[in-house]
């Protein structure tokens, strides 16, 4: 497949922890349904706040992958 | 679900009456195949123009929803 | 006129009502002057107040209009 | 005062009817405690999603005000 | 359909040939299996490169079409 | 003439060939009532789809000519 | 007029000066021809070089004007 | 409160570990002074270079929180 | 205080004079009140016409301080 | 090398062909001085107007290649 | 050296563990030939997916440094 | 050279006078090392803060310069 043709779409993951956490939790829930995962590019980066501290991080990202013939 | 991982799509609601109505227009057609959907943003306002005047204004958006496990 | 040309312009539309009727204030006036006016992009929404609310919508949009040959 | 300073502050205002009721909401609580409110411009028109229509608009502008010297 | 709703989904066509021929590609592909193309926004132009010539243009565009009722 | 005034206008060409054509047709059109035409920056660059193809490119550029005196 | 329409047009405004004087320049020449000139906001600034320091100052601009009824 | 209104604070906070803990200190003064802090958005992420490394990173939020009646 | 925290503010500063007078007249106002001035950003550079030539100078930046523990 | 560190230099190439042609004669030129080019992602197409059509297209590009350890 | 001048240049840093330890791998490669390095600003987080995960953290940033009189 | 190729770096000129001294100290210093410097762009206007009033204007620039054969 020499010019594949590739599809974005946007996903928001969400983590107690860091934002590389929650990219990789959009990452793994897109791997469910969506084969051939390419790249990704973080879009925004958001949160909720609870306590004076971060409570949930929520990271937007576009995701790239093959499309089949 | 303490982490949900949301996706975003995005739509163009139309209508001849007003920028509100045409995002309800959007919202209600994408609510006829997603469930869940939690939040959007405007992304951008246009329309055509008939006799000098708005003929139908069409407004882009992205739709947030929850996506399930 | 298969490929035609269109020309935009960029204009600001006034309203003590709402944004709508800014947008169709500044498209009204274009009309006395250019033919074929086709469809607009709202650019920038501002506005003047007057006793804590809005006194005056000011909406910037771009129109375009066909070129003649 | 030839040439006076302004201020710009950045405000949320909710609102379930429409955008522009959002705006009068955000401009009337700020009009409570800062005197000479004189612009405003909407940067984000964003909303929650309830039963497939717009739940409620929170539109996001900047106010600017005149400082005392 | 008076005032139809519009789905935008991003695409990446690549191809060795030119920018036109990287969109037509991403075109064909939506075509199998969406109804209703009706127009594309182009996003990004980016490529590789080999041997300092541009190996592969890879052309990202929104592609929008009509939502059926 | 040391310092000279520039203005810059909006157009959109098109054209079923290519995004060169598309503006070229543009400068062409607006050879015809403006002299001095200096440059151009492309804008915007979209389309129609007829087919699963391209039917018709829809670029859009700022021109800008010398003001006389 | 309670609620005027303005249009805006864009000038590059030239000078060996400053940018001051390159606004300036552009908004002289634009008062030539257009009445009511009311407000303008600075695009870009650029400028050419000669003998490692600046020969010119391109500065553009939008300068908005009321539209007479 | 149906229609609460919010205000957004622009901060850097800064750290020698990470991004997230740069967050983690800007929220957690702003806690001190503002009651409600909602949420926030990542705009800008920089830092200061020494011996070869990140020295301190500095991330500027915008921060909201619900402004009371 | 190894990793302090900034506050950003952002004001408008105007002047008959120049870009940066404006900008001066803006600091100076907020260095009344806010101990700390530490640097700024031009956001936006606009003014008001008056006979053909810049009447006022008005000048948004941000203004960041370090906010004290 | 598993984890490469690529430098990203912004060329500007110019053709009186195509946007195409423009790009690889940046290319090309890079590639006398540069090993490991790898991708190139277009920043801005200008060009300057003679007889009413393009004279010359000028195409920026940002070039990233890999840098030696 | 009262008035320094800076340069920026742009580099991808990559990385298999973190945002961070991208950022940081970039710095130490252009402190080998660079000196006086003295801060960056994210510009771009990417990264590459393999099994549903994050493979390749992919973050671009400018770094400014002092040039030698 | 009908069809040059141009290479564009980023500085950061300061100075304590004025925005114009900025450009200038930086175009004097790149004049050092580069041969056919031609133009530049004013990328961001920054500046740090002393007693109240600007104490070092800092000023981002794009400069692009010919590249020999």
């Amino acid at each position: 497949m020499k010019n594949p043709v590739y599809k974005l779409i946007e996903l928001t993951g969400t983590s107690h922890l860091s934002i590389e956490d929650a990219v990789n939790k959009a990452l793994r829930r897109a791997n469910k349904t969506l084969k051939k995962l390419s790249w990704f590019q973080v879009i925004e980066t958001r949160g909720s706040v609870a306590k004076g501290e971060v409570d949930q991080w929520q990271v937007t990202l576009k995701v790239g992958f093959t499309v089949d013939d």
